[in-house]
C-alpha cells in the first residue's frame, strides 16, 4: 500500500467516524470542540455537518485556508496543556463532541502528547459527550466505543465520556 | 460537499487517472517524471505501481517525508521553467509517463505555470507517453484523453503525446 493509498484510507476513516459521532450526539446539546485546526478540513466538515451548534477550536497557530478560520471568539489560541484546563469557562459549558486530530510524524511525541491532553479533554465533556481522535486516548472517565463498519482498528479512535 | 469531502474526492481522482495512466504506458518503455514531490505521496505510489522505473523528479525544494525522497541522481532541483528545457539530457531518454501536481491555491498562477510549462512537458515526451496533471495544458502536441470512470472532467486531466 502506497502512502497515497494508506492517506485516503485515513481521510475516509477520519470522515466516517466524523459523521458517526455527528449522530451519536444527535440528542446531545452542547458546542463542538476541535483541537488542532490544521488546514481547517475537518472543521470545515463538522461546521458543514452541524450546522446549529457553536464549534471551538484549539491551536497553537492558526494556518488554515482563509475560508476555514473560526470567528475569534470560537478561537482559542495557545499550547493546549494551558488553554484546555482554562477552556470550560471560556465555551460557558460542557462540551458534546470532542474532535481531536494531534498526531505528527513522531509516534513518541504523539503517545505523550495524549497521555497529557486526554484527561483534560475528558474534563470538558458532558455527560456521553463523545470524542473522536486520531490518538488512543487512555484515560478513566474515557470509555472506548466501537468503530464504524470499515475503519480498521487503530487508524482512528471513539470514546464516549462516562457520568461525573 | 465539504472541504473534507472534496480533498478525499480530489485524491482518489489522482489515484485513479495514476493507476490508469500506469496501464496506459504498459507497453510503453521509458522513465517517469514526476513535476512537484511535493510530501510525496504520489511519488511512493507510483514507483510502488511501476517498480521497474526510473522516476525522476523536478522540484524546487524537497520537503517531502524522509522515506519519499527519491535518490539524488533521480532529483533535478530548480525552478521547472530552467530545470525542464535541460531535462532531456539529463534523464538520456524521453519519458513515458509525466506526473505533474503543480497546482497552488491561485487559480490565476496555477493557469500561467501551465501555460509556461506545457511546451516543455510536450518536449520531454516519447510519442505516445501520457500526462496526468492536475492543471489542463493546452500545447498543440498533448490530445487530451477521456478520463477514467469516476473521474468529475476538470478535477484532473489526461493526455497522450503525440508523434513528433
Amino acid at each position: 500500500m502506497s502512502r497515497l493509498d494508506s492517506f485516503i484510507r485515513r481521510l475516509q476513516a477520519q470522515r466516517v467516524c466524523l459523521d458517526h459521532a455527528v449522530g451519536l450526539i444527535r440528542d446531545l446539546p452542547g458546542p463542538v470542540l476541535e483541537l488542532g485546526l490544521g488546514n481547517g478540513r475537518t472543521y470545515d466538515h463538522l461546521r458543514e455537518r452541524l450546522p446549529g451548534r457553536d464549534i471551538y477550536v484549539c491551536e497553537r497557530q492558526v494556518a488554515a485556508h482563509p475560508d476555514c478560520i473560526p470567528p475569534d471568539r470560537f478561537l482559542i489560541l495557545g499550547d493546549m496543556r494551558e488553554t484546555l484546563p482554562q477552556a470550560r469557562a471560556r465555551i460557558g459549558a460542557a462540551v458534546a463532541l470532542v474532535h481531536a486530530d494531534l498526531g505528527s510524524g513522531d509516534a513518541e511525541a504523539n503517545r505523550r502528547q495524549a497521555a497529557e491532553l486526554a484527561p483534560l479533554i475528558a474534563n470538558l465533556l458532558r455527560p456521553g459527550g463523545i470524542v473522536v481522535s486520531d490518538q488512543a486516548l487512555a484515560t478513566p472517565r474515557l470509555r472506548p466505543l466501537e468503530l464504524p463498519t470499515g475503519v480498521k482498528p487503530g487508524r482512528y479512535f471513539l470514546y464516549r465520556a462516562a457520568e461525573g
